[in-house]
């Protein structure tokens, strides 16, 4: 096989066989197809597309490019989430202990963020002494005797998708269905659970701006996860705005156990207990009331060395020096909020990261105090930025108060789920 | 300027400033956009083309990476001819010492042969002592002393063209009009001439297979020799079988010459008349009767170190050792000839080469005596080949029979010229 003739063949908008997939993928891992060549044939993937069999065969590929965690044999009762991503998304802070303490297996690795769209692993770091890193031997001993662990993806899970994804970035690549569902997917391919809930995102806050986009990611993944053996359903969320109130790691930590303790925000329990259902664990819901759910993140908090105290008393998270509220410029109602523009705005205050390995700050961020639909005042608090410094404070106030849009008609709050899609029966 | 905003826009279908283009192909030139880059945006532009505008632009950043001649300037008389290549084309040979002849200036870069498709410097070298390797100082003195020289092109001339090409021969980019337009025009603009004629030649044995690929290449390179100063005329040439009877490099030689005496084929001369006309030189085709091209040739070959005697003594060519003639395996009609393949055998015969700076055998070759239209009888030869030993040259026998199509209905002999197309006004 040579690789300039494959290259053609997509080039002039033929499939692949499943040989070829595995001879472009081998031959990068391996290091003996030059970057050139697959980043030619990345951009003639990304505009000629790929059927559900090549996408399906590219991500089973790049699943057995590294080392592969069977969870699904060693636990039939265990299940996986995965959310595109999005802007103060801390749902698997809330669904994942509520699904364990509904008796689910949760063995989870999780990503770190970048861009405007948080990483639950940043979020978990914001706890003092939380450890994320854990041996395999820890990890499933800890799933084993608590049925909860949330601990970083290695870096040998799927390394082929490290390295096209690396190139991907840096070729004007990324945005192809097939190439973003089959990067997502070999992650959770090579650490196969029994059952998978996609949370795909849609909106302004979103990476998939459109509903029809978002439709059309969940349906290529789902497809992807039941050709590789794992039953797979999505729920299409809202990102047309911040999801609760908290954007930020430590802040966001806060949400999430105030949503354990049946306090937080309407949207982020709707979207829990909608991503339980289509697993198929309706009964999470019921884990909030009884409690149940905030003992399970503890026990994985305190297993983890993290400081149970912290979740009791958000005192002891990390707080930001300077807060700072933003007051409505005018009265009337919350008519749109621009995610990504605060999300930006946020991994300008140091919540997040442009390049991997970039440090973050884990006290910084916004708290909403307005969302769209809401009624305000003039002068009323629209939002709470927490920063290090007195310019960046600045800066993201100004960001906040672009982020707003305040008009004089009523607005119907977005809807939180737009869909559910259930696997094939 | 980003490099991967500029990928993008090409991805999407959109056009580039000359700016855009100026900073990708600079930065290839100077290595700060790295390969992977290129090879992505290279594939974006094969796929999604180019407008004529973004073409032109791209070919004269080319033309403007390295060292320039502006021979126009120089002579306004200055005449350079293009083919873009086909199996038996002689035709530089013929044509240029006929356009000398008629009082234009001949100041012409060549390159050499590549896969089935020969080069004028190679068959130049085919002449004891000759040399193509000449200083700008004696090129210009000569062109000055004698009207004419025909030198190997200097690899100073538009870099940039190279190492895109390179790039391209990898990445399955090489099928794109832009593309080869961009490349070919590059060095013409780099020493640009006051007129320009294209032979575009189509069929079987040409890289356009069709007459409308020709026609739309021949378009494209017009308007970007226009658009960068240089008249611009095209013929669209047959080559569904090989150029006159003569495949190989020594061959060629001798049947240019045979040309120039007023013996050769039909169809080289009449390609080389209609090629003068499109340039302006209708009165170049008497300069055969006249011998007045033939001394042309003659001066300029003794200038360039060349044993001239070769051209009136074939003997003195360089000759094969074994010669052997291919029977008509059945009476009847020629009615095609696969001249690729037989440009595929002469490669393989020695007479060419699929890699830059391979060796090659002046030599070998092939000598045709039936061409389409011809009637043959059973056993009376239909070629014969020039090898150096006996391997290959009943491998290059085999291909020569596989090459011929014998039938029983009459066929007309193809048209050699099949549209002539004229700058505007």
């Amino acid at each position: 096989m040579l690789a300039t003739e494959l290259i053609a063949r997509k080039r002039d908008g033929q499939a692949h066989t499943r040989d070829e997939i595995q001879f472009l993928i081998g031959g990068l891992t391996a290091g003996t197809i030059p970057d050139y060549q697959v980043a030619a044939w990345l951009m003639a993937v990304c505009i000629r597309g790929m059927t559900a069999e090549e996408t399906a065969w590219l991500t089973q590929v790049m699943a057995s490019s590294g080392e592969t965690l069977d969870l699904q044999s060693r636990w039939p009762d265990v299940v996986d989430k995965h959310s595109t991503g999005g802007v103060g998304d801390k749902t698997s802070l809330v669904l994942m202990p509520m699904l364990a303490a509904a008796g689910c297996r949760v063995a989870k690795m999780s990503g770190r963020g970048l861009g405007f769209s948080g990483g639950t692993i940043d979020k978990l770091q914001a706890i003092p002494g939380m450890r994320t890193e854990l041996s395999r031997g820890e990890f499933l001993d800890q799933v084993d005797r608590l049925g909860i662990a949330i601990v970083s993806q290695s870096a040998e899970l799927a390394p082929a998708d490290g390295k096209l994804y690396a190139l991907r970035d840096v070729t004007a690549t990324v945005d192809s269905l097939p190439l973003i569902a089959s990067s997502i997917m070999s992650k959770k391919l090579a650490c196969r659970a029994g059952r998978l809930v996609l949370d795909v995102k849609t909106g302004g806050g979103a990476f998939m701006k459109t509903l029809d986009q978002a439709r059309a990611l969940a349906e290529i993944m789902m497809a992807i996860g039941e050709a590789g053996g794992v039953s797979t359903s999505a729920v299409i969320s809202d990102m047309s705005q911040p999801e609760g109130q908290a954007i930020g790691n430590a802040l966001e930590v806060r949400e999430a156990v105030e949503t354990l303790q049946g306090r937080g925000p309407a949207d982020v329990l709707e979207l829990c207990e909608r991503l339980a259902e289509a697993l198929g664990v309706p009964e999470a819901s019921r884990t909030i009331a009884s409690g149940a759910a905030l003992q399970k993140l503890k026990a994985m908090v305190e297993a983890q060395g993290g400081d149970v105290r912290a979740l009791d008393d958000p005192q002891r998270l990390p707080a930001a020096p300077l807060r700072r509220e933003l007051a409505a410029p005018r009265s009337g109602y919350v008519a749109a909020i621009d995610a990504e523009l605060l999300g930006r705005a946020a991994v300008a205050l140091g919540a997040g990261r442009m390049r991997k390995d970039e440090p973050i700050d884990p006290a910084v961020g916004f708290v909403l105090h307005a969302k769209i639909g809401d009624l305000v005042e003039v002068g009323q608090a629209l939002l709470e930025a927490h920063a290090t410094d007195e310019r960046k404070l600045e800066a993201a106030l100004a960001a906040g108060l672009q982020a707003y849009t305040i008009g004089e008609q009523p607005v119907a709050a977005p809807e939180q789920v737009k869909a559910i899609i259930s696997p094939p029966s």
